[in-house]
């Protein structure tokens, strides 16, 4: 069912990604369907994210600036498929305006979305790749804040040069040394 | 008529401020608003941006690392008034679902908003206390886009904690400095 709901958000834009959709390409019936899902939008963002976790699988290097880089380029991949940022949008759209559906999208389903890139900080933290007093939560808000504001806000390409530019953000700041230790 | 705008978006929800509203609050006619305005959004955003803009205005204390931290505690207080998570979410809905609204809200006042922190950041570049090759669009895309996947998406709040980690993580980056030195 996830697989042939996430081949269907590659080929057609979020509004066509229905129910009746998902059970005739499936085969299943949509009482069985409803069974596993409470809505259209969880299915939907289940079979979103099992395919990007799938696709954005980072093989542990050791060097959690390298995994990090290697992460944002394969989600960048990902979310240029023709559906994404349709899909995306439509996602954060119906959670902003159902309660219901933002309740398990904030609940389980981004959690979920976010723990692939805290896995990656967190081992660089143990490492010592990763400043102790940095808060990973707050990273993973501004990375995934930027890419969907290119995605959702200012339409620009998430490409190589800005997955290059958002990952020296991360790691390095934008404040010259001189400046931090003035700061300090 | 801003001021009249941006008065109903603090006290209503976004799809409540509509032109009839304005006229009524204003006491000016709906044909001499929609001859200033080609649609609603576009008056409702010009509003926000004007009330914002003025809210946000930092003086020049000559460390641009303080003055990022003053514009950001500025910008937190707006985005907790009544209307303002209605509002920018509202506005970037109807960016999504309207080409001709998007093509507007990027080409001239998502610009106009961004600018406000890039005059910031710039002249820290020319003191020292920027990294020259820090790419600062995509610092705005981040600092933007953090702010507002906490408003839109994730829902936690938008405080005083956050608002430091976001400095902090916008200027020092998540690595350690043995970290990039080894990157390099």
């Amino acid at each position: 069912m996830l697989l042939a709901t996430a081949d269907l958000i590659d080929r057609l834009s979020y509004p066509s990604v229905t129910i009746d959709a998902v059970a005739r390409a499936s085969g299943v019936s949509k009482s069985t369907i409803y069974r596993h899902w409470p809505s259209r939008q969880a299915l939907i963002f289940e079979a979103y994210t099992y395919k990007t976790n799938k696709l954005t699988i980072v093989p542990d290097t050791g060097n959690a600036i390298e995994d990090l880089r290697t992460y944002l380029m394969k989600l960048a991949y990902c979310l240029n498929f023709a559906g994404a940022a349709s899909t995306v949008s439509g996602l954060i759209v119906d959670a902003i305006n159902d309660d219901e559906f933002a309740q398990l999208y904030r609940g389980t389903l981004l959690q979920e979305r976010r723990k692939s890139l805290l896995v990656i900080l967190v081992k660089g933290q143990r490492r010592g790749q990763i400043r102790k007093e940095a808060d990973l939560g707050t990273a993973i808000d501004a990375i995934y804040g930027a890419v969907h504001h290119r995605l959702l806000v200012s339409g620009q390409r998430i490409d190589e040069p800005f997955v290059a530019a958002l990952t020296d953000l991360a790691l390095r700041g934008i404040s010259t040394a001189h400046a931090q230790s003035r700061a300090k």
